[in-house]
């Protein structure tokens, strides 16, 4: 995956040189013979008959890497202490930290911020304990919550491997939307179990980012928990992924001149995100959506022993479309994949509608290249960043929960994540608006603020916000 | 409890003011009347007839804040919007943050600590767990973890009420000793139901503080953690404030000229900081330590319900005194209270050997005002910052936890505390100390290093540290 960055890297090779043996110009050469360009170079240590230096190199993904090591294996005098390259180089340590706001400088402010002082907060709390949020960290508080089961493409590979992926999405919290984001990583992966440990660990957050936790569990698990607890929680894999795609879709229908409602929609993959997707869609009014997984469509006369897809089959496919996907795609507008590499054709594009929109959401490798899609696809989208339109989750979960933090939301209604998705399509204007621009950069600073304000009047409008006025959580203290 | 901050505090009063009806100068006159101090005024919205003013006052107590605002409720043409005092207002929206350690400033950066760059570390940490105590949050990270049984002297007050609690704690942790700690108060004051989430959350964190959880669930909850978690578990309630009076002892018997082992030691309050600070006690090599609580001296004789105070009795006094405080303490070396206000008599005093040390914890009144004991005593702590000799766990924890931190310690073992004890003593030296110090300052800078390295000496001693070299840390990613 890791050559999907597009760009090269650097590597922080570190070298004992025995001085009498070989000389540093020996070492340059054969690192510019393999194709690494040294950027930097650094003395460690030095001793009569040996240096230690750390040579940083640029070179272009990590077989480069390799092959640059084994080249300098085999001069003699050289011994390879270590390589370290950029990217871990970035996770030492973590790549997060908790602060103070304000720093203690004297016994005055330890006696405010801790005791005695801080028992009158205690207290003021514990005979209102709607104040924890605007006295506490929850006013502004997120748990990344995963039990490592379905991280990224790579599985089951449990919590402790998750953290590195829990502590990013933390850091693109703070930086995109200045929410404060914790990682909880289960060492379980039993339903009841986490849905008993995410209930206990509540009071401290104000809302709850379910995160790469496999399916089906992550249905009951999120459904369990937005229902017994009085704060937001949100499975990103399944609705940030749902908020993004409509968004994407609002502005390729835009283009193509098609009403959403009456478009075609095919999706392959009919999983997590799958669903969510399929529920966004239709409550944006869309109809016609036809479900594809490895047995071919998923249709009403049918039965199966999943819930879900028995929820899919009620509620999709109204023309009872059966077969493969080249079978159901004939004639349809839209093609969303949420499934695996090259399960889409040229032929399947061909015999789509007139100008057909194909998202092809599968990483690292999409159901259909935008090469091979390019000649029949009028709009196409992937989740890559290479690409041009990107479909990325960072586009939703910093405003989203910005949003339901600032209103202080106990849910998160469908309404409001439709909200995201217009206003998410909205950052790019009518003039902007073309083939390859239909959805934000990730690091475009408009989408989280309009995001927010959104997610805020749906709030409102749903009747699940809880905080009245601008006021009430600027105060502090009210006597009497 | 706020009074015994000793000095004054500053308040914030809201006024809507109606220009016709009152002046300014009627107001300052008022609030000087009422013995307030005004530091500072804004206008905060201004109409034709009224302006709303932001006036900070200077006030000696909560009292004193209540006195001001009665008199200000009664001039005409005032409108009291809202009184905030500084300790409210350093809690608003909490007290720490979680912050990124790097700017994510380009597509390069994202693809390095978030996707596809990360999954790489995700698997390095899949293939060798241990990794993760490098590359994640776990190298620095602890949990301070409460359920909110026994907060302060305030008790039961459940767990988003003690919140303000465990951020202030957080913030020590990390201006202290440089560690990133973060909150976690518990929903459930089930003991088994504690255990399984702290287990549960466990990955995150290199390091657990267990912070006011009532006795004697606190017991079985520590132990079982220890023993199920490969991470240190550390109760501050009972093992802080044991290593800190034993750091207070070390030097008040140097000061008195008696080996602490010969010393006959009285302690009121046998909880969970009594019988740790007891414990401590029996590891520094004192023999003679007799326990009493509200139904007088424990003994050998006597059968006990309760477990902890089984082993009390078959552990501790040798020669089966037996009676009140009062009788047992003659001829006492050292008294150590950690029971309540008023337990100790001047009487009582008068009875124990010479130079007696008396350590009078309870907290916010001590078991014998600094003031009752001095012309009888000669050398006394309390808990209390407002005499010589606080005895404060800020002392202990940052330094403790640092040290595990840095040396990967599975456990704290009673070796570390031990050393932990002494270096917090070694700091006053030879030369400084005296009646009224005997245990340095919570903002001395010397105290967590000193700490720090005694435990890590004492880590590797005990078999406990699993940090083989500074290298192995730093050392990002090795190749073959």
């Amino acid at each position: 995956m890791a050559g999907l960055n597009g760009g090269g890297t650097s590597i922080i090779v570190r070298l004992e040189i025995h001085k009498e043996l070989v000389t540093f110009g020996k070492i340059a050469t054969a690192i510019g013979d393999a194709g690494g360009d040294i950027v930097a170079v650094d003395v460690t240590r030095a001793s009569k008959t040996t240096t230690t230096r750390d040579i940083t190199v640029s070179v272009s993904d990590p077989a480069h890497t390799e092959t640059i090591t084994k080249v300098l294996k085999k001069l003699p005098g050289v011994r390879v202490i270590n390589v370290s390259d950029q990217t871990f180089l970035m996770h030492l340590g973590g790549k997060i930290e908790v602060t103070p706001k304000v720093p203690i400088k004297n016994r005055d402010d330890l006696s405010r911020v801790y005791t005695p002082g801080v028992a009158r907060v205690c207290m003021a709390i514990h005979e209102d304990p709607a104040k924890a949020h605007s006295l506490t960290i929850k006013r502004n508080t997120v748990a990344v919550v995963s039990d490592g089961t379905a991280v990224l493409g790579l599985g089951n590979i449990g919590p402790v491997a998750a953290m590195p992926v829990m502590e990013g999405k933390a850091m693109l919290f703070k930086q995109m939307a200045g929410v404060d984001a914790f990682p909880i990583c289960l060492d379980t992966q039993d339903t009841e179990e986490i849905i008993r440990t995410v209930k206990a660990i509540a009071p401290a957050f104000g809302g709850i980012n379910l995160e790469d936790i496999s399916s089906p569990r992550c249905f009951e698990i999120e459904e369990r928990l937005i229902n017994e607890l009085d704060i937001p929680v949100f499975h990103d894999d399944q609705h940030g992924t749902a908020v993004v795609i409509l968004a994407g879709l609002l502005n390729a229908v835009k283009l193509v001149g098609k009403p959403l409602e009456s478009c075609k929609v095919v999706i392959t993959g009919i999983g997590a995100a799958g669903i969510a997707c399929t529920k966004m869609l239709l409550s944006a009014g869309v109809t016609n959506v036809i479900g594809v997984d490895r047995q071919g469509a998923i249709v009403r006369s049918e039965t199966y022993t999943n819930a879900a897809w028995e929820w899919y089959a009620a509620n999709t496919n109204p023309n009872d479309e059966r077969g493969t996907l080249s079978d159901v795609i004939a004639g349809a507008d839209i093609f969303i994949g949420l499934s695996g590499p090259g399960v889409l054709k040229q032929d399947d594009v061909k015999r789509m509608a007139s100008d057909p929109i194909v998202f092809a959401m599968a990483n690292p490798t999409p159901e259909i290249t935008p090469e091979e899609a390019e000649p029949y696809v009028r709009v196409m989208a992937t989740g890559r960043s290479d690409y041009p339109n990107q479909i990325n989750n960072v586009l939703c979960f910093p405003g989203i929960f910005r949003g339901v933090l600032d209103c202080r939301a106990s849910k998160i209604t469908q309404e409001m994540k439709l909200a995201a998705a217009k206003a998410i399509a909205s950052v790019v204007s009518e003039d902007e608006l073309n083939e390859y621009y239909i959805i934000p950069s990730v690091f475009n600073h408009e989408v989280v603020e309009k995001v927010r304000e959104a997610v805020m009047e749906a709030a409102y409008e749903s009747g699940v916000a809880r905080r009245r006025s601008q006021r009430e959580t600027q105060d502090a203290h009210h006597h009497e």
